[in-house]
């Protein structure tokens, strides 16, 4: 093991990569900036500069091919998944990553286990993908809404935390994001959207059914969280008051798991050295 | 019918829009730049605005959500496919744009009809999809090497309008690039491939295989173009040796292509106007 560095200490008290019992996510301020500079412009300035680093582990990542990156990004609605879409990831070709939206499953999806259609996008060799939702959400959906029985909630995770690691077995690097916002700051993000008229089409009326469980949203997530955090697929829990912070958290976080799989350019073939094309 | 812009008028010598019985490649020359301000500079700043524009069309295309956009890019190794992808799409968020590269048929794939594969890959609603290497591939190969008989091939052409036409009819705007690039050019990027160690990984030995049949797939390129360029699915034979204007005809035609959709934010349920969130 590495001797963890200035970058780990921070981020340890938002890392949870060890089943339990519990998981205390309200011990989280959904405000904490622990990795800003202390100043806005130059956070915002450092992630724009970490898209572009991140383009070039992109690079190499698929040039590699040893490893794929799965992330994953769950959060309540106006979290941020779709920001960290844009800003974090939007430097990159879409040669290389792959953004899948989950939405509630098809009737030939529901005919199958809940693993199946996820399995089928789980990126390939050299390949990012970015779940935005997940398999997380077929569990947390219905435990909320009291339609999964406790022991199935258990088995269930126990069937996710077997799953990453067969894909974590085979070459897959997992970063689990969730995006940890206030009530407060759903609210205003929520009436933003309302207000302005070109982002009211995103507004879902089902958006207010789900902010009156807030309560029972946050145990889900706190057990989630709980069940499924592990070595090879930790959780990290991403403040996301600050759009720029939350950026910020992911892209630090994604660079150091690239960096640590020594990426390398393929050497080619020793026979082609020299050779002149005609 | 909207009058022609000067824009209309410039590109008309590169575009192919209806089916004819031969179309002459070799009469457009792949150093063109037809579109270019004449001074490089200005030409690269331009792509790199016009990668921001297009990135706003596709956030209302997202949400206006009437149409789908697919686009075909074809061309020989080292024409500029993934080049292409990086410049014009690398702005947009990984939410709206997705990359199929297509590679041979699994056995899976060959044991259906050549578009089953293809039809799964298609936009939905407010998509881009960007097809590099496409159905096109699954039929020039075969012609150049002998194994598809000219009945088959005047076949597959007629599946291929049939088919593309449906998905224009079903919403789908379809933009097919052809990078036509010199072979003297692709020598020398060929050679730059191998003579940089970070880029001897993407050298194939059958991309000289590719290149000894230079001539047939250029007769292969003029045929399909000739039997595909539809009203509906039309082709944009693009001068590709240089890479910048290769990448500002791209842009250009994709942003007129995708503002003559009048495309808009919807309005949102009347009923939300001036509600407060609690």
């Amino acid at each position: 093991m590495p001797k963890p560095s200035k970058f780990d200490t921070l981020i340890a008290p938002y890392r949870h990569a060890a089943p339990s019992r519990r998981f205390a996510l309200a011990a989280i301020d959904p405000s904490a900036k622990p990795l800003s500079s202390g100043d806005g412009d130059r956070d915002k300035a450092q992630v724009e500069a970490l898209a572009v680093e991140l383009d070039a582990l992109q690079d190499r990542l698929y040039a590699d091919r040893r490893y794929k990156l799965l992330v994953v990004l769950q959060g309540l609605d106006t979290s941020g998944k779709d920001g960290t879409l844009r800003h974090v990831f939007g430097r990159m070709s879409p040669l290389g990553v792959r953004c899948v939206s989950w939405k509630a499953p098809s009737d030939a999806e529901r005919a199958h286990d809940p693993w199946w259609r996820i399995h089928q996008a789980v990126p390939g060799a050299g390949e990012i993908v970015v779940f935005n939702r997940s398999h997380y959400e077929d569990v947390l959906v219905p435990v909320v809404q009291g339609t999964l029985a406790p022991a199935d909630t258990a088995l269930r995770y126990r069937q996710i935390n077997d799953f990453e690691r067969m894909l974590h077995e085979t070459g897959t690097v997992i970063c689990k994001f969730m995006l940890h916002l206030s009530k407060d700051e759903q609210r205003r993000r929520l009436q933003a959207r309302l207000d302005d008229p070109d982002k009211r089409w995103k507004f879902n009326a089902d958006d207010l059914v789900v902010r009156r469980r807030w309560n029972d949203y946050q145990k889900a997530y706190a057990a989630a969280i709980a069940a499924t955090g592990t070595r090879w697929a930790p959780w990290t829990i991403v403040p996301a008051d600050s759009k720029t912070h939350r950026n910020l958290m992911i892209a630090l976080l994604l660079k150091r798991e690239l960096e640590r799989l020594d990426l390398r350019y393929p050497a080619g073939d020793p026979a082609l050295r020299g050779k002149r094309i005609r």
